[in-house]
C-alpha cells in the first residue's frame, strides 16, 4: 500500500532526501559514518584481500563443545535464560568475569562489574554518565576508532597524546593535562588501551604503568582502561592491569569478543562502587538489561570448555598471522617504509613514505583488491594521512602474504608517479611542530 | 590484593560515598533507580505475589524446539552466528520482522528496519538522535516508565496528555501541541502506546487512529508508535497500526519480548530512510552491532516453529490470568475502587478511593506479601499517587486471585483507618484543574 506522506501545508513531505535535517539533535551532527565502515562493504567482496576489519577468527572454536553447552543450557535453564534479567549482568558470568581479570592481576567483587552489550556499550555507557558536550577526553594518538565515534557522538573534544614504542608517554600526558586545564576546559577521563593497542599494535611498558598512574593521580583524573586484547599476547604472560594498582580511579573495561566470540556481545565494566551504580542506571535505560541468553551462553562456555587453552590457540594462531605480514612486509615493501612489529593483539601501524596520502591512495589499492584502514580513521584531528592499519587477525597467512604483495605492488606504482611527476603537494600529516611528532611507528620495532 | 586509592593531595579519595559526585554530566542527574526497579529485589521473594513486573510468562514455549533450532544454528552456522555482525541487523531476521508487521497492515521494506537490544533500545537510540535538553516529548498519561526514564535521562521534558476509554485523545492531544508551542519549546516527537497500552491498559479506538496521525501532521509532530503487546489481543484481530496508514512520519517500534522470549533482547525500528540511517550509526555507536547470535537463534524460531500457534497460546494464557484479576478485583475489592478490563496485553489500570495513596500504601502491602506498581511511576510530572499497575502476564490464575485477596485486605485496612481517624490531608493527584483530570481508569470499562 502506498502511504500518504505529509499534507501540503507540512514542510516533511517537501524533500525527499531527508526531510527531518531540521530536527535532529545536536549530537546527531557529530555522527557519520567512520572510514572503517565504509570499507566494510568493500572489503566483504571475495576477491579483495581485507587488511581492514579486526573480526577476529574464529573457526577454531570447537562447535561441538559450544553447542552442546548451549542445548544444554536450554533444556535445563531456557526459562531463565530467554527471560529478563538484572541490568548489571548475571551474577554467575560477573563471577567468571573476576577470574579472567585475576589473570591480569586485578582483584575485583562481581558486585563492581557490570556487564555490557560489548564493551564498546562500555565505552558508551562511560561516556553518557561523564561526559557533557564540549567535555575534553585524553586519548592516545592514534586511538581506536570505535571510541572516537561514542566521543564525537557525545559532543565530547578529544585531545591526542603521543606514544612511543613503550606506549603512551607519561611526559606528553602530562603536558596535554596542562595544556587543557591552561585552556579553562575539563577533562573527564584518558582513555588508554594499554595492551596490544588498536590501531598501534604496541603495548604500555611495565616501567611506564605507575608513571602514567601517578600522572593521573596527582591531576586527578579518572583512567578508562579499554583492554579487549590483553590475554593475546605471544610471548608472555599477560601485562599487568592498570586496575590491579589503583582499584578507585580506573575503570576497566573488558570483552569476550576476542578471546571467545563476538557474535554474543558480551563485554563488561568493571568500576569503582559509585561509578556502577550510574552504570546500571545508564544500562537499565539504555537496554534494561544485556543479553540473558549471550551471558548464559558464554558462562556456559567458560563452565564446560579450556577457554584458557583456547585462548593459547588463539595466539598461537594469530602469531602466525603476525608473522606472515611483517616477513612480507620486510620482503616487499619499499625501504622508506617503516612498521612496528606487535607481540600481540591484531595490528600493524605503517607509516608511508613522506608525501604518500594513505586516504588518497586507498581507491587504488581496492583496485589491486587490497583493503586498509588510512590512519585518519583513529585521530580526532585529521592527523594520520601518512600512515595505515594493517590487520592480520582474519586472512590467512597465505591471504596476508597475497595482500601485502598487492600492496607493495600499489606503492611502488605511487611512489613510482611521485618520481615521475615530482613531488606531490605535501599532507599535513606529523609536522615536526606537532606535539605527536614523533609518533609515526614505535622506533625499537622498526624493521 | 589491597588497591592504594588516591593520595593525600587527591580529593578523590576524600569521600567513601561517591568521589564521583561532582564530574558526572549533567544528565546523570536524572537517572535515579525506578520505582518498578526497586520493586524487583522485593517482588522476587518467593513468599511475595507481585502483580508488579511486566515479565512475560514464557513456561509455555517448547524448549525442545527452541534448543533444536539453536543448536543447529550452531552446527551449521556458528561461525556466521558467533562472528561480528551489521549494525543494522540480520537481513534474514529484517525480512521476518516485516512478516511481523504485515500481520498490523504494514506493508514495509527490510531496509528500512533496524534491529535494537529490546525496543527499549530503540527508545534510547530514537531519543538520543532527536533530543537536545529542553526538547519536549508528548507522551499519554499515564506512559510506559521505561520510556519516561530515557527522556529523563536525556534531559527532555515530557508533557503527558489525556487518554480516555478509546486512548489518546486527539483534542487533548492538540491541547498539548499548542501548549507547548505557545511556550516556545521544541516538540521532538509524540511517543505512544496504540495498543493494550503500558500501564493503561486500553487501546487506541480505530476511529481515533486517523484522528492523532491528522494532529501530528498538521503541527508536523514526528510519532514514535510503540508496539510491544500488539499481536496479544484476546478477543480480535490485531490492530491497524499507525504506521500502517503513515510511512514517512511514523517511527514504529517493535519486540520480540512478549511473542517469543525476552532474554535475547531483540527488538526493533521501522523508520523513514533518512532516520533510519542515522539509526544505525547511533547503533554501531552504541555497540558495533546488534547480537548477532540472539538474532539468528530469533530467526531460526521463526523459522521452525509455528510462531503464530504460540502467540495464539500466549493470548489465551493471558486471557485466562486476565480473568482470574478481574473477576477477583470484582469479588473482593472496596466498592469506592475502579479498573479497567483490558482485551489484551498485561495489565489493568486501578484507581483507588479518594485519598488513599498507592506509594504510601505500598510498604503496608509487601507486609502482606502482594506487590504494585504506585501510579506515580508512570507521570513525570508527580501525578498518579490515587493509581496503581497491576500486572497479570507472570502469576498463576491461583496466585493472582491470592495477590488481589492480600490487596484487598490491606484497602480494607487502610479504609478503616481513614474511617476512624478522619480524611487523610488530600494528595494532589488528578485535581479537576489538570487537563489530565479525567485520567482515572477508562470510563467505560469501568466495573
Amino acid at each position: 500500500m502506498e502511504s500518504t506522506p505529509a499534507s501540503e501545508s507540512s514542510p516533511r513531505g517537501s524533500t525527499r532526501l531527508d526531510s527531518y535535517v531540521d530536527r535532529y539533535a545536536a549530537r546527531t551532527a557529530g555522527m557519520t559514518a567512520s572510514e572503517i565502515r565504509a570499507l566494510f562493504s568493500v572489503a566483504s567482496r571475495p576477491e579483495v584481500v581485507s587488511l581492514a576489519g579486526g573480526m577476529p577468527n574464529i573457526s577454531g572454536l570447537p562447535l561441538d563443545v559450544v553447542g552442546g553447552a548451549i542445548g544444554e543450557l536450554v533444556a535445563e535453564h531456557g526459562a531463565v535464560a530467554m527471560q529478563y534479567g538484572s541490568g548489571q549482568g548475571v551474577p554467575r558470568l560477573r563471577e567468571q568475569i573476576c577470574e579472567v581479570m585475576r589473570l591480569e592481576g586485578i582483584d575485583a567483587h562481581p558486585d563492581d562489574v557490570v556487564v555490557t552489550v560489548g564493551s564498546q556499550q562500555a565505552v558508551d555507557l562511560v561516556t553518557r554518565i561523564f561526559c557533557d558536550p564540549g567535555d575534553v577526553v585524553i586519548c592516545e594518538a592514534p586511538s581506536y576508532v570505535g571510541a572516537l565515534g561514542v566521543f564525537k557522538a557525545y559532543q565530547c573534544d578529544v585531545v591526542h597524546a603521543e606514544m612511543d614504542a613503550d606506549g603512551l608517554r607519561p611526559d606528553a600526558l602530562e603536558q596535554a593535562i596542562r595544556a587543557v586545564k591552561a585552556s579553562g576546559r575539563r577533562i573527564k577521563f584518558l582513555y588508554t588501551i594499554p595492551n596490544y593497542h588498536n590501531p598501534a599494535g604496541i603495548s604500555l611498558s611495565a616501567e611506564r604503568r605507575p608513571e602514567i598512574l601517578r600522572v593521573c593521580r596527582e591531576h586527578d583524573i579518572l583512567v578508562l582502561e579499554d583492554n579487549p586484547y590483553g590475554l593475546l599476547g605471544f610471548d608472555r604472560e599477560p601485562h599487568r592491569a592498570l586496575r590491579a594498582d589503583e582499584a578507585e580511579g580506573v575503570i576497566y573495561l573488558g570483552s569476550f569478543s576476542k578471546t571467545f566470540a563476538p557474535g554474543f556481545r558480551v563485554g563488561w565494566a568493571l568500576a569503582p562502587h559509585a561509578v556502577r551504580e550510574k552504570l546500571v542506571l545508564a544500562q537499565e535505560s539504555a537496554t534494561l538489561c544485556p543479553p540473558q541468553f549471550s551471558q548464559m551462553a558464554v558462562s556456559a562456555y567458560l563452565d564446560n570448555h579450556d577457554w584458557q587453552g583456547q585462548i593459547k590457540q588463539f595466539r598461537e594462531m594469530y602469531r602466525e598471522r603476525r608473522d606472515a605480514m611483517v616477513e612480507s612486509l620486510r620482503d616487499l615493501m619499499p625501504a622508506a617504509c617503516r612498521w612496528n612489529v606487535p607481540d600481540g593483539g591484531f595490528y600493524v601501524w605503517l607509516t608511508l613514505p613522506p608525501g604518500i596520502d594513505a586516504k588518497a591512495m586507498l581507491p587504488r589499492a581496492v583496485t589491486a583488491r587490497v583493503a586498509y584502514v588510512p590512519g585518519t580513521a583513529f585521530f580526532a584531528d585529521g592527523f594520520g594521512s601518512g600512515s595505515m592499519r594493517l590487520s592480520y587477525c582474519y586472512p590467512t597467512p597465505e591471504r596476508i602474504r597475497e595482500g601485502v604483495r598487492r600492496l607493495a605492488g600499489v606503492l611502488e606504482d605511487e611512489l613510482e608517479l611521485r618520481e615521475t611527476f615530482g613531488a606531490v603537494p605535501p599532507t599535513p600529516h606529523l609536522p615536526s611542530s606537532s606535539p605527536r611528532s614523533g609518533y609515526d611507528g614505535p622506533a625499537s620495532d622498526l624493521t
